[in-house]
């Protein structure tokens, strides 16, 4: 009914108003980067943000389609601590696919809800600089954010376009790195002193007790969430997501967040609402 | 519930895509300036248009304090044709109240709602300039919109500020003159290339047949308007309102609105959702 | 004589020079308020002022007509040390002489001379906020300034116009306040860094012994200013214009004038003559 | 010996004075983007026409790359009068190769030699909008330009970046289409208002009798080029170049010309001595 | 007496508010040049005219000077129809006295009273272009005004900068011609869209007979000034000055001016008050 | 061979790149400014840097044409301590000759060269404040350099003018001051925080030993400039440009050079070959 649709919008208001000319970085990815119902949700979120005025930067990996690709060269994927092995060849599979059709899928379903998008690697500009991490030992062209050039991203959020980031960092001989995305998402959250990080994932959140689903951790600081990571009691899987966190706090952001990308409307639910959903990093 | 919540924003994504950046004049009266409920509502429905990039502009009469004005002062309002005999002493008592006592108010109200508003009367940088009007013989301090020198509502809305406008306007000489609310709305938008002029009613709309609430005529054209009118069909308190809508159609704004004050967050409804309320002159 | 009228011109060069670009805040007041000749002899003042580069802000109450207005309406002014007794139904009264008649009159006169003048209360855009003053115990709605938010200000003077500002402030809740005419042009010089505060009177200065008038101070320090309030040798009226000039220069405003508004253009003569006219406080 | 790089400055001064501030649309393709040594020289020319003021475009498609990654996946590179059959397969390839691939490695190599350029492909911002071309019948996901939206090259010009874009373009359903990179570089430099069109290619230029290497052509119409190839005395390979000259002359574009990229700093050459190379349309 | 002052400024005030961001072209000469009150007066003057937000433009010659400098080198100045006869040295020796000290003598003289002067000769950034003039047979390096560039005008007064400029324009080989002073400020004040052009001289202005000085003209049109110049009633001397007159008239400048310079302040008597002093073209 | 101008342009990119935007004072002198062949090689040279973003300054003095019209006009120079006697005749002649003469010389020839130049003495816009310089006794008009007010070279160099600047100075009185030109380049580009100093000479640079033409010093540091004239090891004439050198590194400008003037395109030699010129003092 119309007059709820007013009541809501009134109640959006205060949120709007908070955030309105703040820069908030989004990881993209797990469901409602592969299911179509959720792909347009968000989609649409990220228009009404910046119609709101708030300059959404999307950050998007893609390891299923990367899989993929490799399964039809013959490749077999390789983990070694949840790090993809990443040889020369790979490292060019990952950048095609990553670049070339990853991207430019997102750039294209954004210009079709009538903004303009604009997607770029971390080559473009010299956006993401990368060296070798060697924290596992060598597996490749993997990468460690080394430092960000954030001025493309304010030349392009200035003239009004969306940006779209693939998780691909370049090394000071121009080779390619394979970097994780929710990592690169954090080091430009505060590169470009956002106001919130935004990491979409297939989880609720964090849980103190992983089994059991009751207990949701709504909301914990940069220090207790090293402490944790230290103490062992944080799922593997949920471990360099609560790590680019922390790390985007300590860096100056002042909230970072894990949220569920199944849910439709996640990123507006967590913006424009008092709901609390997933897990926040203060 | 939050899925309602982000399910209305994005319902209203189209309608704050083709507000963004526009004017919108607004008649502001009636029940929604006296009703405290319906006051607040109007306040939020400006910041919220605000807050989506729209430029909203209000203009007031104020019959009610004028009249209650005048009686503690001993005089006793007078009207020919729907318009106030205005003397010297009237006028200048319209002015008090009107400039003085509801611009501040509104201005006031606007402001603790976190916006910045700037209460202006006609005089201020000659913003309407009006005639004698002797249509209905000489009834004092009456007059007619001449011309309209918008520079300094563009000053306000560049700046940030809300520009709130009482009906009172400025002869050759300096003199004040009490013109009617609504038709200086209509001369303020055309003079502003404004999107649209809304005229803040307490009826539904115009009826077709005065006595029979189910004929509301929810689109017309202004030449129909006028049509109207000169058969005689038009309900006497409604020609003025139906002819400034008329006006400012013709001098090329795009549609003009007569809606219901009396129904909370009208603005907002007749905005932001695709419910047709009122009555559209276009 | 054309020779004289050229020497006039050249004698008046430095002081032009001098003041182009700067802001002079002037408490426009008494008989320069009321006698025909002298108002329009300070209006022609304010327009040579703005043609030579000076922005002047004017800032004013209105006693004579409150009081009248009172009357008009049964109510008899009450004073407690020279302010206001003023309950609800008084400040409504206040707001709407001040605000409705008397800065309109002064920005249609201005705009007759041909510059734009734009009239403010303390209101619009929260520009005068105010606390209740229980200095002479609760006298109702009397307030003390305690922040100004200038940047109304510098939006009308960018534009080209020229600030009348009444006397009325505004609360946290959007109450109105009666202030002090001379202190709200105080305060407002110093969140303007005003080259200059003058205060329009109907005395000729100061003076050491209020008696005898040829015991003219033209020049004193803040502190010797506040030095003699409080050695008790400053006439009462005069007291809260010494401490509003005094206040002023503490504040960081170069220079203070008490001017003796009842001698035509005074203001220029102040401006760009070598004759020293009234009161300075520097 | 530096007094011979002093007379060789001086000798490109009048050249560079002509082209300070124009932009120039370059077709990199062939031999020059294959060779190391050439693509090194490419890469230099252009930060030398940055730095003196052009803004040089860079347009690139990357035939031998999709052919060969192609055949790594099994499929076999099918063509029809020159234009490659694309069916959703093919189409994804050829996207990632160029898009992913090719393109982000010509921007790493401008990076590397200072100077800052972002790659795009056409649906970045709906640059190159695309419908299906049927002139050969249905050969799948190949395109003609219908449509180019240059502000996104403008953004990035301004910001000092050297836009290099992959000759994919997109349908009005966010359909990726593959199109002809010389007569996308000829869509874009007349969209871009450009001085110069420049294709660079594997042949001195367009021969008169192409069996005869006297028989160059330094300088023809784009009537005469119409003519020429109404006549059918154009070599094949050379009539969509041909034509893309042309298009872009009768679009408004002053000069386009066609280069051995073979030679190293043709683009130099070109632009910045007297000594005419290859075949100008005009 | 400070009243008087004040009095004067205001009858200049409608004046001020007309020349106000205009433009005045003022050829500066006869006594007003050597005479050293005069020349003080000429100096304030144009102060209080940039003061006032004019933009004063100063274009001089200096025969006498010349004259001097000949003499002393043992040449003797000879002129045919009242040109210099000017031979490569005696060019030499005009440039280096116009430009060298005639023309730094009034920039150090408007420096001096607190302004920003610079002076330029036409071959500053190529100001003034001449072709010889061969109207009186061939009389050397004597030149006509082909060409007004006036960009480095405009550079210079948006700087807050006074231009002097010496009557010496450039030919297309880099040759300086000598030109005369009032055609060149004619030819200035239409390049530069002048409000008015002013010629200081030694005469009260024109004479309808020369001999009868009570027949001075105050007005007259600019075919009026082309008749009575071919009926052969205008005195030899005054020609070229009224011919340069009714060329800016001609060329657009609203009204140009033949003043005496001999009476102190002219320039301020004939912009700031009321009476007409010598000779008007329109 | 076009190949051979390509790979210079190639070989000067670095150079280029580093100079790009910078601020470059010349003092222009000696052979370079007398032997048509270098003039026009200087002229070139600047045509380029301004082309390739730099922006060049010309300073310049003229002791061979003042000597020259001093004795035409039978004044014998004079000399005390290789400063030249200036009593007020002199002085005149010094300020024609420099600024009416050679530097209109010279604006015209770079003019002819199709740029745009604009010529100044220290008296313009008051660039160069001079103090009478007594360290030789009492010769009259000599002045030394006490401040430099560098607003007018920032407004030409903005409006893409090259500067042209005269070695003639302006006291407090307005008089004129003949100053040293390597000294005022010195100070200019101080105040200009260029990026080079470099001063023109007829010599190659400084010789440890002057009667070993195998001893230049390519390279010294300001302090050691000073030690070596403190020790009496600096060629008298070298002293005056060494000092200039040392001042204007002490100052801030990080390179000051003393080349070659007699070496045709010394300027681009120095700026954009890896052949280090003359002497260089750090």
């Amino acid at each position: 009914m119309p007059e709820q649709i007013a009541a809501t919008l009134i109640q959006a208001l205060p949120y709007i108003r908070i955030f309105a000319g703040k820069t908030i970085v989004i990881k993209y990815g797990g469901n409602a980067m592969i299911d179509e119902e959720l792909k347009k949700a968000v989609m649409r979120d990220l228009v009404l943000m910046r119609l709101v005025g708030i300059n959404p930067i999307l950050v998007h990996g893609g390891g299923p389609e990367i899989n993929e690709a490799m399964k039809k060269l013959g490749k077999e994927p390789e983990f070694v601590a949840g790090r993809r092995v990443t040889d020369a060849e790979t490292m060019e599979i990952v950048e095609m696919v990553l670049t070339g059709k990853t991207n430019k899928s997102i750039v294209a379903h954004l210009n079709g809800e009538g903004v303009q998008a604009v997607g770029l690697s971390g080559k473009d500009a010299n956006l993401l600089i990368a060296t070798k991490d060697t924290d596992n030992g060598d597996i490749g062209f993997v990468g460690k954010i080394a430092h960000v050039n954030p001025e493309i991203i304010h030349t392009l959020t200035n003239g009004g376009y969306i940006p779209v980031i693939s998780s691909v960092a370049v090394g000071a001989d121009g080779q390619a790195y394979n970097v994780n995305a929710d990592t690169a998402a954090a080091a430009l959250a505060a590169a470009l002193h956002a106001e919130k990080l935004i990491l979409m994932t297939d989880v609720e959140g964090l849980y103190r007790d992983f089994s059991d689903k009751s207990s949701l951790v709504s909301e914990l600081t940069a220090s207790e969430a090293r402490q944790w990571i230290a103490d062992g009691i944080v799922d593997k899987g949920m471990i360099p997501k609560l790590e680019a966190c922390a790390s985007a706090v300590e860096d100056g952001v002042p909230r970072a967040h894990i949220i569920d990308g199944r849910r439709a409307h996640a990123l507006l639910i967590e913006l424009f609402t008092d709901t609390g959903i997933g897990t926040m990093v203060r």
